[in-house]
Formats: structure tokens, sequence, C-alpha cells
């Protein structure tokens, strides 16, 4: 996989101290804005990248280029992306993906004209934890109540207190907790109990951003709840609660750092099962395969849940409405 | 406090444990039903009570008794209180304490006619923890998530699963996850925030029994969740997630066992308040010291709160229908 990063934001940064890890994957090209190229060189130098570019556009029709990480502010995610399978490369997008399936459609339709690999970042749905705990909930019986927490104050909300909006907590920017770390949670529940029947959102508002909030998602036999906190911090965790058990996952829920199963009548087991300390290594393994196998079908199935995050996505915005 | 127990239950028999702790207090006489006979003459042995009765009237009207604890089912808290009020006696009643607010005014209308005290058992409230938990939260700063978790497998509900319905899981008489566990976290909300704006219940149904269920709880600038589970149990705890630090509340929401502040920038302090072991003996010590001395004004205070969390549980209820 011959990649061009566009952005060279936190994520990015990143991303960078463990790509060297991941088998298959070349560092053809990182882009950023006309005010990013001393930070781009210096990424260049510390990280061996190919090129550099000021032209988000340049990198992206670098013909030495095949796929392309879409790291850009939020809001910009749908217009890249879709720049970049018109010039026919793969793409990876950053998560939350793009505002609505519509948005997503046009994008699939895209890369399956051009027979190209779509993905969305999202680390969670890629760990070996994610898997362990998927396939550990047949032992804890139905499940009846899932909480997913991740709080963690944000480095931005000092700032934010203090008057100054910057893009974490600018709406326009798709900014926000639910947005951020809240989609984390959303991945979770959806990526284990699929779809929701219906999804209910209580944001803190606060100069039109949601700073914090608790999202209910209710499914035939069980409800869940995914709370997020930009304007608070705590010591995260989250359970599912079966009737014949529960699973414990201790930290929070982009990293899935480990997990304890506790069935009724047996011992306790806590689970490592992640094989990388960094959680950003299991997606990018992942993606370096499906596109070097040209993997529709893994596509096609990651592509799904997408658009089903998406649909609770615009359910709770709506419920806010 | 020449004290009457109606009921022969678990909880009685919990609190007959540590009844023998609290000052002033008498355990004159218990009643139950005549099929508790022996149970009850094996309880006056034991913990050495005045009389016994199978008859509740009969313990009520009892000229020696001068207060009733009201710890039948659910169903026939308000019969029992209205009785023993009419008899002139003083009125603890058992958590949850009447359907409704207009039978918690009647019964109030009534204490007051008659100069009675009438008070809900809600352990929780009168813990030292409580106190300090509640003094804590202005160190935590603008309170922005609040999240309760009370899950517990219940030992009824493996025969609930059989096919068998015992009381715990009986709507009509005041069984399921919201009136019985859920009920202490709602007390912990109100006691420590007030009445919220809006409340929504998201229950899971099995035979028209809530067996578990989240309910939420909006406030101008905060969101609180209430969990409960008698259908799965999970090591819980509790959170107040606010701008300037966080309060983690461990174990379950009736006991407040410890609880550890954390604020930013801080070192972190555990505190372990409860002067004794046993959740009910703050509670019941409070009540013999409040009828003692005839204190109406936290008597009324008491009976606010109660009202307010009979006005949630409305809405609640409201909420599903």
């Amino acid at each position: 996989m011959k990649l061009a990063i566009i952005g060279a934001g936190k994520i990015v940064q990143d991303f960078l101290t463990v790509a060297g890890q991941i088998d298959g994957l070349e560092l053809t090209a990182i882009a950023g804005m006309p005010s990013d190229a001393a930070a781009l060189d210096a990424l260049q130098a510390k990280y061996g990248i190919g090129k550099t570019y000021t032209d988000s556009t340049a990198a992206i029709n670098d013909p030495d280029v095949d796929t392309v990480y879409v790291a850009v502010p939020n809001s910009l995610h749908f217009a890249v992306s879709k720049q970049a399978l018109q010039a026919g490369k793969n793409v990876i997008c950053e998560k939350p993906f793009v505002p609505t399936r519509k948005e997503a459609e046009e994008l699939k339709a895209l890369a399956d004209q051009h027979n190209l690999i779509l993905v969305e970042a999202i680390t969670n749905q890629y760990l070996e934890n994610f898997a362990g705990i998927k396939s550990a909930l047949s032992g804890i019986g139905t499940p009846r109540i899932a909480e997913f927490n991740y709080s963690q104050y944000s480095s931005r909300y000092d700032a934010f207190r203090a008057g100054t909006v910057l893009p974490a907590f600018d709406p326009a920017k798709g900014g926000g907790a639910l947005m951020d770390l809240n989609i984390y949670n959303i991945h979770m529940v959806v990526g284990l109990f699929g779809k929701p029947t219906v999804v209910h959102y209580l944001p803190n508002m606060q100069r039109g951003v949601d700073t914090s909030g608790i999202l209910t998602l209710t499914y035939p036999h069980m409800q869940a709840v995914c709370i997020a906190a930009k304007d608070a911090g705590a010591p995260v965790r989250s359970m599912l609660e079966g009737e014949d058990g529960t699973i414990v996952i201790d930290g929070p829920t982009n990293e899935l750092q480990q997990y304890e199963v506790q069935q009724r009548g047996a011992d306790n087991h806590v689970y490592r099962l992640n094989q990388a300390s960094h959680r950003m290594v299991a997606e990018f393994t992942r993606f370096v395969q499906m596109i070097a196998n040209h993997d529709t079908g893994a596509a096609n199935e990651a592509f799904t849940h997408s658009t089903d995050v998406l649909d609770v996505l615009s359910a709770a915005r709506t419920s806010i409405q």
C-alpha cells in the first residue's frame, strides 16, 4: 500500500509513531496546509516519508500513491474522500466517517465503480480484544444492559471555558462529544449488537455544541447507554450485563486495553488479546491486507457497519431537534 | 421509640440483626401473617421482641406502641401506613414509599393532623457517605454526567426464568427493577441534585414487569442515568463527573460503602465515613431522634425529598406508556 496521508493533526502524528510497524505500508506522501510546511518537513525527516505536499490535490493525484488516508477535519471527510476515489485511489477515512448514509453511499458507489476499497478507520472494530468480547457474548446469556463510558476531559476545553472555540468544540467542524468520543461507544454497541430500534440523545449543550451527553439505544431484549464527556473526565469502564454473566471492559473504548469475563458460578478471566501496544496498528494492518487482496467482501462488511453507525448518529441528532 | 414492626420478610430479618445497636429503639412488637407464626416466635426469641401478632391491626393498635415500621409488600405500604397514622402512631415506611404524590400527601395530611412523624426508610439518604458526597460536589465543579448502576442478579430471577413469578417480579405487588433497585439510584440523584426537568425510562419488559432498565434524568446543565438490573449482575460503581473532578462511588447505592474524590490536579482521596457496618443503622438512628425530638422540620424535608422521588417514578412510568 503506497499511502498518501492527508492531514498533519494529532491523529496523524500519533499514527506515524507506529506506521513503521505495519507490514506492507509505504509512507509515500503527506499533505497539509501551506502553514504546515515546516511541520511536514519535520515529519518527513523523522519518519522517512517519501514526499511532502502543501496541496492535498497534488498528493491525491501523485501517480506513486494508490491509497489515501483522509485525516482532515471531520467536515472535509466527504469532499476529500470523494476527490481521492475520483482520482482512482483507495480511501481510508478517519472516523466519524461522513455526515449521513447518503454521502456514504455516494462514496461507495464511486468506489465500486472504480473498483476501489473504501473503509472507515475505527480502531476498536479491528482490535483483537473486540473479537474476543464479541465471541465472549455467547457465554453471558441474554444481554440485558450495555453501558459504555468514554469521558475524557479535553485539553481544548480549558480554551472553550475561556471563550475560545477550537475545532474540537466547533459544531460546524463536526466537533462535540457525540461525534468524537461517543463515536467509539456507538461503534462498540453496533459492532456487537447491530442496529438498535430506538435512539435518544441527551446532550449537555453549550454555545451550540454538545460538550458531553448520554445516548440511549434500545434493542428488543436489551437497553444500552453510551456516555461521553469532553467537559469532564472519569476512570472509564464499560460493561455488558447478561443473564448468565458480565463482561467488564477497562479503559477507553478506542483502545479496549483489557476485558474480564465474569460468568455466574465460574472463575473470572481477564483477557488482553491486543497484539500491538498502539490502538492503530491492528486497523491499518487489516487495511493493508484488504487493499493488497482487494478484499471487497471485508470492505463491504465494514461499510455496512459504518452506515449502521451513521443511521444511529442521524437518529441521535433527530431526537434532539 | 416503641416500635411495632409490620412484616417478617427479608428486610425485617436484616434489620433485626442490627436493631440492638440503635439507641432508644425498643422492639415492642412484630406482626406477620398467620402462616408466619412460627417464624415470628423465632424472631421474638432471638431478638427479644416484646410481643408477636399475626394480625397487623392488633399490633398497630397496641397501646404500648408509638411508632409503626411498615415493611409489608410495596402494594400495601399506603393502606398500612394510613391505618397506623389513623391509630395515632408515627410511621416509618419502607421504600418505595407509596404509589404517587397523591397518596403521599394524603398520608402527610393525616400525620400533620395527628401531630405525628411520617418518614420513608431509604438507607442512602442517611448514610454519612451520602452527606460526604453531597459536600464533595462543590469540589468537582459543574456536574455534567451522573451515572448510577445497581445491577444485582435476583435470587428470585431463577424462578422467574423457570416460569414462577414471585412478588419481586410481580408488577401488581410493586415489583420490578425500577421500584426495587433503581429506587436507590433515583434517591441518590434527587438527593444530590433535586428534581430533574425530563425523565425517560427504557425498561426490559418480560411478562409485564421490568426485569431491568435504564432511566435517564435531564437537568439544566447535567444528564444523569440510573441503571438497574435484577436479571443481570455486575460489579457496580457509580460516578459523578464534574468539570473540575469526579466522584467515584464503589458498590451498590443502598450501601455507599466508599467514595473517592478525584479533583483535577490534586491527589485522589478515598472516604469511608459510614460509622456503622450495616446500612440500616444510620437511618433508624435518625428516625429515633426525629421522633424523640418531634423534629417536624427534618420530617418535612424528608417528605419533600420522598415526593420528588415519587414524581420521578410517575414520570418514568408515564414515559413508557
